[in-house]
């Protein structure tokens, strides 16, 4: 997450030529800041409905920036002149459920009934919390966000289902309310937490051990707070076993053209 | 929309009950005080996908409740039990674009690929701004808000293309900034106004001759204030002439179990 500011881009369009010219393939976070950065996830047309029917269904995990049309890559509406296929730093490529490889473009990967759905991150309210005074752990130590999935099922949808994946920061506890306010503001980016302390209450059996991201420590006075995590869809999608289905490597996203105020409610 | 307190409906499931029994064939506006209710659009699943997308980028106009499964009458987010063929109190019919019938139910009508996809509705910030002690003409008059087609095009996908229609109400110009802060705390049913005065602006010739509903007067000292309104999917997909849909009649819309509390931002 710590990117050197002498090496940091600050124009999306920028970054996304750099990436676009195989010139530029690591993590876009610390990037751009105050422009909102998206999930990327293509399945063919034939399962999009049943997806977005679930991510309306999911708003919290799944809050839906974009959904460009099928075959078209690019992003009309948050990032016009863009394109899914090449502008992100990397991919992942996924058939019938398993990763198959991770790949720079996706040019030889894209087909005609493509749908790219952009999904909401929370790096938006990540740098509204921490513009309001409250510390994020995993930014200040430089690693990524601990993730967990939990026991709790979304609501499912068509041939999507499974459990609500989280993430987690601790929060000092006074300023566990101001930290619920602040991101309460972006619902398109997962808006206000899910749960505040008590991680065995979601079936989280260890802090420590995350199924994804790092973990980072939880100090006397503070209390982990829980949001929606964008990995949510992903992992149902990957669930179900798609034929086909693309999504951006983590924390290699695609950077959007709009300031993150534009999400702000 | 005057109701006689004496024969209002208080309980949702009461009045899809007398609807489903046949009845109860009139307007639903000022029963279930406290309870959101919902525009009803059905279309085949052929088509539904290209609906979805239509209201994620147009969510002022189309701010989308629940999406039911395909062939499930059943809205079990939103009034579990409740049967989107029979509860409510009269529905209409469109074959190719056209309005073939005014129905009491959808028995007949209805197939094993129809999408249901309940829309957000403005009753909600209307009892918000009574509320809040901003004055709503159209209420006191005991007739149908004035709804305009506009000039500005709404955001096309796939066959759905069409203009923005939308309501206004009049609002004495110390109350616009209450009516546009009560009104933006509730995105799902269209949120803050689209446009403050001016009706030019949006193409909008004689506010006295609206194309759907009745006119009421703007006084002097008032400004004529336009919300988004969920007449608009109804009018862009019977733009599209679909083969297929089916609709709430005007005015008679699902009363959903929820309190219109949860809708608030």
């Amino acid at each position: 997450m710590a990117v050197d500011a002498h090496s940091r881009h600050v124009d999306p369009g920028a970054l996304r030529a750099e990436a676009r010219a195989g010139r530029f393939a690591g993590t876009s976070a610390g990037h751009c800041p105050g422009f909102p950065q998206a999930n990327l996830v293509l399945l063919p047309r034939s399962l999009a409905f049943d997806f977005l029917v679930f991510a309306q269904r999911n708003p919290k995990p799944c809050p839906v920036l974009e959904v460009l049309d099928p075959g078209d890559p690019e992003p009309r509406l948050t990032a016009p002149g863009a394109d899914v296929r090449t502008d992100l730093p990397a991919y992942r490529v996924y058939r019938d459920g398993s990763l198959v490889g991770e790949v720079g473009d996706l040019i030889d990967e894209w087909r005609d009934d493509a749908v790219a759905v952009l999904i909401g991150c929370s790096f938006t309210f990540e740098e509204a919390l921490v513009a309001a005074g409250v510390p994020v752990r995993h930014l200040e130590h430089g690693v990524t966000v601990p993730m967990y999935r939990t026991r709790v099922d979304c609501v499912p949808a068509g041939r999507f289902a499974g459990p609500l994946v989280v993430t987690m920061r601790p929060i000092p506890a006074g300023l566990v309310a101001r930290a619920v306010e602040v991101t309460a503001r972006y619902p398109d980016v997962h808006g206000a937490p899910v749960h505040v302390g008590d991680p065995g209450a979601l079936g989280i059996a260890d802090l420590d051990a995350p199924d994804w991201g790092d973990p980072v420590d939880v100090r006397p006075g503070e209390v982990p707070v829980f949001w929606a995590c964008g990995v949510t869809p992903q992992a149902v999608a990957l669930a179900s076993s798609p034929p086909w289905m693309l999504t951006h490597a983590p924390g290699r996203m695609l950077v959007l053209d709009f300031p993150n105020e534009r999400l702000r409610s």
